[in-house]
């Protein structure tokens, strides 16, 4: 190790000046996550063109005992993308430089991008052939492939379509050693040997630098026909997910859930919003299905469902898009949660999942620990219903953080709370944010011995000088 | 080390002496595969009843430096479930007795069920309670979910649903050292660290034993529509595949392919088949859609699309099932091939796969590859075209076969032309068949340095000592 000036002009001497930023005032954006919650130093930033420069850099650091951060869009909710303060400083390595889409196959079904590529240009080239890339989520428009694959990204199409690790075919790593191992096979079954870059998908950086992936295209649907609807209470949304899974298969794309505290603070802080429905519900639905055939089969499957639920009493009030602006606007609701949040206060956001079938019991006794600790505290509540996934948010506004004593403390003994509700239900306190930095005593706390044990010894294999993120993931 | 006798009988006090089989004679079913192309011997075959018997067994194979070979219903068609001969005997473990299971959610769409656990039983078991489990195969009546697991198996749903990893939450597996990994969890999304179960799907029992898993159940499709038709050529069948995919969605479960040849094999030998079509075609395809709406619409999206198709010229002849014995006797035609083409000769099995539009491309060069070195050769083919999984099964009659000087060498140069036929169309030599006995040279032939050297480590940290199945998928 040296003071770091050796290893700067190295790389710059490799790369050109121009692809190593060392001002601190233009690594602003990359040093601090988006929400400004975690920062900390780096020596550099790198930023790459290619593979080659890639394996070069790796290279370097490993030469010089200096850790390597990859870093993609830099949306990570959980302090993912940036540097921890206790560390030495490392070299940030971002990709967005290296965004082309190197091939498409239409016919195959299938898209090689490189690892920078922005989530949304990946949509556009696949809609552009009547394809769809279906992992969809608030950030697609700054987020990149390579974090949207590090953190085996969910979003608001897992119901159909899977986790970003279900619409993967291959990958292209550099490795601990500056090695590049091409694992780009455009295939959709492939049973020779240990499938390894399930490795990387989900490792959050810690065990090679993912610089491009091939990735699976579905027919893209292009009708679709959308509800919003007040069920009765979480059991009633949770039944008629089934109606809806019975009656419509796979059509059924987006079933997600919000209370009335989360559609509340949207409409309040986010301008252009109003209530879908007439009256003022506690629960709400958005429900979605999909379709490359016809509208009118999906549309008439929507709306019988919705009448049988609401013949049966599971369903108070709902209303359907008649038009793709009104699609769109109910989309918007959704999808401006996080902002809305953002402006409301501190939000201790938890991730959970638990199996589909314990999500009432989960918001009730997650409900009750939380006011437990903090009575009357707010609760927003917005998730994913048909998988389990629930973000369960107790909100504080910012005037009430600030009076609290140990604000610290009491945010790590509330998300606790959470998160042992979920584990004694057969869930995990991460589905689909990941570990990141606050979640890291969070799997020293939940993980078995066993688990973490062979997790060890995979990232002593895989990079055993401990280069890539050292101190995440592996507890 | 000692002569073996020692190790039985601790094995014998620990599992009782019935749940160890020791004589030659009803160890028969356990040492050779049911084609019966590989035997070796076994110093004994022990059938656990529990994980904790599991856990035992292996810490006293452990113990005594002798080798594990885990076992499922012995259904592999590449030598993966039986002994190699060139190694000290092992202990093959069965799971066969462990077949219970766990527990059934419905509404969360899972299933717990032990490794022993026959692939129908779970079909069965999931159909009574409105669900599937979708992957399907020839061999589902005897052969077990662990060895489905191990080899992750793909079958004739993957076009729509996915290969086995893909329908698979949770594992329970004995390591290495004997302790029991409960990964058990049945959640839809859960990134909390590496996805470990990913590592032991397709491991080929090399990493450790599974001993149980949860799986991922759908909803029913209650109505099937089913057509058996030619098309003009591969081409012709392959621009077809796109039209239904863009014509049905999700709603297209089954594209399977067969040539003429393969057609003949199943009418000739396997007693109730003819030929679907009246006249007489070159090319045969199976295209199956499914829903859980209604049949009006699956049927008249499918008569719909194959009538476009043949007025566009790519199709020449179709017929449609119109009763559900008529779609099982089509099916039947499906999955009789194996046991046709047992009788009929010694068939080269391939089991490539290209991406799905190269596959033309694969039919035609694969062929004259292998009439370059046996000219007229016949050539069977039937495949998962959806998929891009074609078996490409040059076959000798059992007279030509025996008549050949060198028949173990001329089977290896004619497989290797055709995996190297896939392999230039960035393809792989095995696609759900895995590894087993007859591919490992093929794994050492294809493989990259980088990736054999990952696969290598990762062996090396979860099984340091070699005990499960030694020899096998790391040449």
């Amino acid at each position: 190790m040296d003071d770091g000036a050796t290893l700067i002009g190295r790389l710059q001497a490799e790369l050109g000046a121009d692809a190593v930023v060392t001002q601190a005032s233009e690594m602003t954006g990359f040093v601090e996550d988006f929400r400004g919650r975690y920062k900390a130093d780096a020596l550099c930033v790198v930023q790459p063109g290619t593979t080659e420069q890639v394996s070069k850099v790796v290279r370097l650091c490993a030469a010089h005992g200096v850790a390597i951060v990859p870093q993609g869009g830099n949306t990570s909710l959980c302090g993912g993308a940036v540097p921890a303060a206790e560390r030495q400083a490392p070299v940030i390595v971002s990709l967005s430089r290296m965004k082309g889409i190197r091939h498409l196959d239409a016919v195959n079904g299938s898209i090689e991008v490189e690892a920078g590529c922005v989530l949304q240009t990946v949509h556009d080239a696949a809609a552009a052939v009547g394809r769809l890339y279906p992992v969809s989520l608030g950030a697609e428009g700054s987020c990149q492939i390579g974090g949207t694959l590090s953190t085996n990204a969910g979003g608001t199409n897992v119901l159909r379509y899977g986790n970003t690790r279900d619409n993967v075919l291959g990958l292209e790593v550099v490795l601990a050693d500056g090695s590049i191992w091409n694992g780009l096979k455009a295939l959709r079954k492939n049973n020779t040997g240990l499938d390894l870059k399930q490795l990387f998908i989900g490792a959050e950086g810690t065990l090679g630098i993912i610089t491009a992936a091939t990735l699976k295209l579905h027919p893209l649907p292009t009708h679709h026909a959308l509800a919003w609807f007040a069920p009765a209470n979480p059991e009633a949304a949770l039944h008629v997910l089934g109606m809806f899974q019975a009656a419509c298969g796979s059509t059924l794309t987006a079933y997600e859930v919000m209370n009335r505290r989360q559609l509340d603070l949207v409409i309040e802080h986010v301008p252009g919003h109003r209530d879908p429905l007439e009256a003022e519900h506690e629960w709400h639905v958005l429900v979605e299905l999909s379709d490359a055939r016809d509208a009118d089969t999906i549309e008439a499957a929507l709306e019988q469902t919705l009448a049988e639920a609401a013949d049966e009493g599971f369903l108070v009030d709902a209303v359907l898009a008649n038009s793709e602006a009104q699609r769109a606007s109910l989309w918007a609701i959704r999808h401006s949660v996080t902002e809305a949040n953002k402006k409301t206060g501190v939000g201790l956001t938890t991730d959970c999942a638990v199996p589909v079938s314990s999500v009432p019991a989960f918001i009730e006794q997650a409900t009750r620990a939380v006011h437990d600790i903090v009575p009357g505290l707010d609760i927003v509540i917005v998730g994913h219903m048909g998988d389990g996934n629930v973000h369960f948010i107790p909100m504080f506004s910012f005037d009430a953080w600030r009076a609290l004593p140990n604000a610290a403390g009491l945010s790590a003994r509330v998300k606790r709370s959470v998160n042992d509700v979920a584990h004694r239900l057969g869930g995990t306190f991460s589905a689909e944010h990941g570990v990141g930095q606050s979640g890291l005593p969070e799997m020293a706390h939940y993980k078995s011995f066993e688990e973490l044990a062979m997790m060890r010894a995979i990232k002593l294999a895989l990079d055993p000088h401990d280069l890539f993120n050292p101190g995440r993931l592996f507890p």
